[in-house]
């Protein structure tokens, strides 16, 4: 039965509170002193903070009477009760919706998949009320109430305001998809760019746990890139960053949608490799899994421009290394479906561009399916209601 | 006469009050309530962390007992008493060390230059304690301590380790050149690579302050960029980052000593200006100063290559813009002596290659003479005076 009672507020009402539930979220099970370790705060502060949160059902301990630590402070370890709340992220792709019902600690409880017959932001919009309303049936077999609902979308997104600025994909100017979610589901809504929150997804709960800089490339339809400096997700002054896809680098190469020439997804979208192959093969390929089929029958002309994709994805990693030197990137996206056929290329051209120590970089791929993007989402909506000041508390490093 | 006293302790022992004066220092003067608006801080916390500071005589206020806000804390705005105490900074190039005696609020008193007949670390070293001999002389005649030496260098520096280790230009490796200097001089050393130091300098002393995201690029021998993300400056996980120089734009290229072609440094530094200019004009052209003099005769030749490192640096920044959306990018160095030869190709290719939004930040030029680098390995040094954990506090946004 779905609750109606009005949400209570959740029981972490300060920027260290807020540290604290979300480094035990990401580090977790802790314990206080480990806690109080990793957040550079007193244990008396965290002792402070873990109380009313353990009352509350968010965070549970072993209790073991025999485990006590100095001061009597219990040295049980504290871990978060994922099964005490549930949100609902949803990515929009052009066509169509993916959405999941996730816990507290973003574990994937539900997964749908909607087709998405318009992309105006009104059937849009529809289809998404419509994706909530079944997930919240859902979250109604689980008895917890769903505190907020995520949605991720490509392109030019202001999470601070809940528009999208502009989405290429979509073809949407200016849509306040937050304000007219919250509308027709009722919930709280985070909107933040696709990128951006499979990133929040991979710093909170994934390959980047811990890190404090970070950067994931995400490679398919668009060549996209999250980047975490300082323990933070990089939003840009003016909304736009991680551009990875726009970054020229090659003043001959083909002509980019964005009206320049060269752009790694100019060259690496899967539009730009179709293109290619279409013209050095002759073939009549139809989409990326035909593409991908003629050069796994291993057609030299289309293996040669899957080759250099490989390139420059590479050469625009070596970018990113050179001007952050990021600890780890994380290659994900639809695209790693043409991993074999481009990652030696991605690797020698890495190495070859990086610049000297930042050429220790790791460089990893990590299949996401579109279900870790809604995820993503998803992740967005629980950083926006565990923080008091979404800009203050990260998770602290290792 | 120089102190020979033990220095006290600065009384800022917690990472709030250290913000705290690094608030006042780069916005002051402010009142208490204003620190505290900006810092985040209660002004309870701020009214205590101040009082030992203007105890001590680092911060002063105008006592006027008619002006007293609420709680009857007093409404005066404090500020930082520059000549409290003396920095020294020394810039560290392949042919001579600059140096400068600061005050606490970076403004140089007294600056220095001596040549450097020899760039193995031990002359350079012997070098370093001459010139801050020297300076520790002009600091007596002020009557003020001087309470740390930076020192910057350029390559890739350790700032935490405090060794240089890796410096092209001085052909250094593996140099633990903050030990040596620190037993050469008897002062705190902090050793940062000099475009960061530069980065610092404008970060909490110049055009910087107030902002959470900015860049410093400098043109000259090398293409250098400091960066600023989330208020900090990047320093990168194996010491590389804003190697803007190292991007390489152009695979048809002339070769970089990287080992890579097409760079933004094998373009547009002084040493492939001189080349291509050579090559192109057959000018027996023997320095910067030689190729800007036939440039600004009217030389077609010379006047291209000038218009080409200009794009290439106008590129450069545009990919800086595209992964990082910063509000502002600082162009300075010496090779602004150049700056009317290829303003508008580095405006024009910025234009072109940024990528929607990002192209509205604002792209600036500053001279920064090389006294000002000094100050920058100064602004190091009160960087690492009144950090109790230089990784925590920071000028905080305006």
């Amino acid at each position: 039965m779905r609750s109606t009672s009005p949400a209570e507020a959740f029981p972490a009402a300060t920027p260290a509170a807020s540290q604290i539930f979300t480094t035990v979220l990401s580090h977790g099970p802790l314990t206080r002193s480990e806690t109080a370790e990793r957040t550079g705060l007193s244990a008396a502060a965290v002792t402070k903070a873990v109380r009313p949160l353990i009352e509350a059902g968010y965070l549970v301990e072993d209790v073991d009477e025999e485990a006590r630590g100095a001061l009597g402070r219990p040295a049980n370890p504290v871990r978060v009760e994922g099964g005490r709340a549930l949100f609902i992220g949803v990515k929009v792709t052009g066509d169509e919706l993916i959405g999941v019902l996730a816990d507290l600690c973003c574990r994937i409880r539900v997964a749908r998949h909607v087709p998405l017959p318009d992309r105006d932001p009104k059937p849009v919009l529809a289809a998404i009320a419509d994706l909530v309303r079944e997930l919240l049936m859902e979250a109604d077999g689980f008895g917890v109430q769903v505190r907020g609902l995520g949605l991720a979308v490509s392109g030019d997104v202001d999470r601070a305001a809940g528009t999208v600025r502009y989405s290429p994909f979509l073809d949407w100017r200016d849509v306040p998809l937050a304000e007219l979610a919250a509308m027709t589901t009722g919930l709280p809504v985070t909107v933040e760019n696709d990128v951006r929150a499979l990133t929040v997804a991979e710093q909170w709960f994934g390959a980047g746990v811990g890190l404090s800089d970070f950067a994931v490339v995400t490679v398919g339809a668009g060549i996209g890139c999250g980047l975490v400096v300082h323990g933070r997700v990089v939003a840009g002054a003016h909304g736009v960053a991680g551009e990875i896809g726009h970054v020229a680098i090659d003043p001959a190469g083909p002509p980019c949608h964005c009206g320049n020439r060269g752009c790694v997804e100019a060259i690496a979208g899967d539009t730009a490799i179709l293109a290619a192959i279409r013209e050095a093969t002759g073939a009549e390929v139809a989409d990326a899994a035909d593409a991908l089929a003629l050069a796994h029958r291993g057609d030299a002309g289309a293996r040669a421009v899957y080759a250099r994709a490989g390139e420059a994805i590479g050469r625009g990693i070596a970018t990113v290394a050179n001007l952050l030197g990021p600890e780890l990137v994380i290659i994900s996206g639809e695209g790693l479906a043409a991993y074999d056929l481009f990652a030696e290329q991605i690797r020698d051209a890495f190495a070859a561009a990086a610049f000297g120590s930042a050429a220790r970089c790791d460089v990893r791929t990590r299949p996401l399916p579109f279900e870790e993007w809604a995820r993503g989402a998803a992740a967005t909506a629980i950083q926006s209601f565990i923080d008091t000041d979404r800009t203050q508390p990260q998770p602290t490093r290792s």
